[in-house]
């Protein structure tokens, strides 16, 4: 298993890890396969969309906190139920697909780091089978 | 890696594609072990549900309407940022078993492909474990 | 594929299943790689989140409510479009670590079963890779 150290800035941002990954399948000389992205955060999640125009996930946050938001009369007193809430929506994991070296994904897409309760200082496991 | 064309037909439709995943398993004579299917778009999705009954795929994409509208004063200017807030909400793959050459689902579910922002012509991509 | 059997016991509920996870890996003898939890059900799903404090998930499930109505207009006749409705915003799989013969998750983490019609007899596949 691999883990990546991530500092993120902001309370909910989506950071780009896919260079990241790639930086570790180079390191490793890993040519094919698959990889599993696992966030062993409850605050936190991983997905995939365009990495191209940034306002595409700023809407995507943007409706994220319209459908879930900060102050919503939750049980847990920690103060960050949205964070747990978002985290379960967008999902804890994704598996891709890997060739010539590369994390293999359309023209359009990214694979980002989705903190929802930030900054904090987080982790990044990933599997390569 | 398989990779198989789809021709939407509408803005938003949900397509059934297990038979078409299981011509590919026949073909390649893979009889076990795990599958990954991929969607290499950021406007689709990938999602598993009743087959049967189709008014409960048409409930499905009538609430993701109701929550993610077309038109929600969003900041991405080509007028589909919902189609790309749905398929971080659906995800961007499934891994499922194979065994004897199907791909082994429950009695009343389909393996659908997610289309947010057709007509268009679409790839999914699958890979075999 | 291990098939696991769970009875719910209300109409929605998150159940960890964690440690019934980890005795299948015991009987197994399997030390490390990946496992793929699979819900062969339409109005189930399994995620990821907080176990430690219970109004972590009560919040995610008063929410889930809050999004996807039990009377919401639906076109499906058996009353429980909101279920399957869940099932496809949750995700029907997860996919996670194995090492040293244990599901490998983040400090606070557990991995539930979703149940969003219950209560019923339900089954949980497994298959470790």
């Amino acid at each position: 298993m691999v883990v990546l150290d991530l500092q993120t800035n902001k309370r909910e941002e989506f950071i780009d890890i896919t260079t990241l990954i790639e930086a570790e399948l180079s390191k490793l000389g890993k040519l094919g396969g698959v990889g599993t992205v696992f966030i062993p955060h409850t605050t936190a999640a991983v997905t995939i969309n365009e990495n191209t125009d940034p306002y595409v996930i700023d809407d995507v946050l943007h409706r994220l906190k319209k459908l879930v938001p900060l102050d919503g009369s939750y049980a847990h007193s920690e103060g960050n139920s949205d964070a747990h809430i978002k985290a379960s929506l967008v999902g804890p994991s994704v598996t891709f697909i890997i060739e010539d070296g590369r994390v293999r994904l359309g023209r359009w897409q990214g694979l980002f780091f989705c903190e929802f309760d930030g900054p904090r200082r987080r982790r990044i496991w990933i599997k390569f089978m």
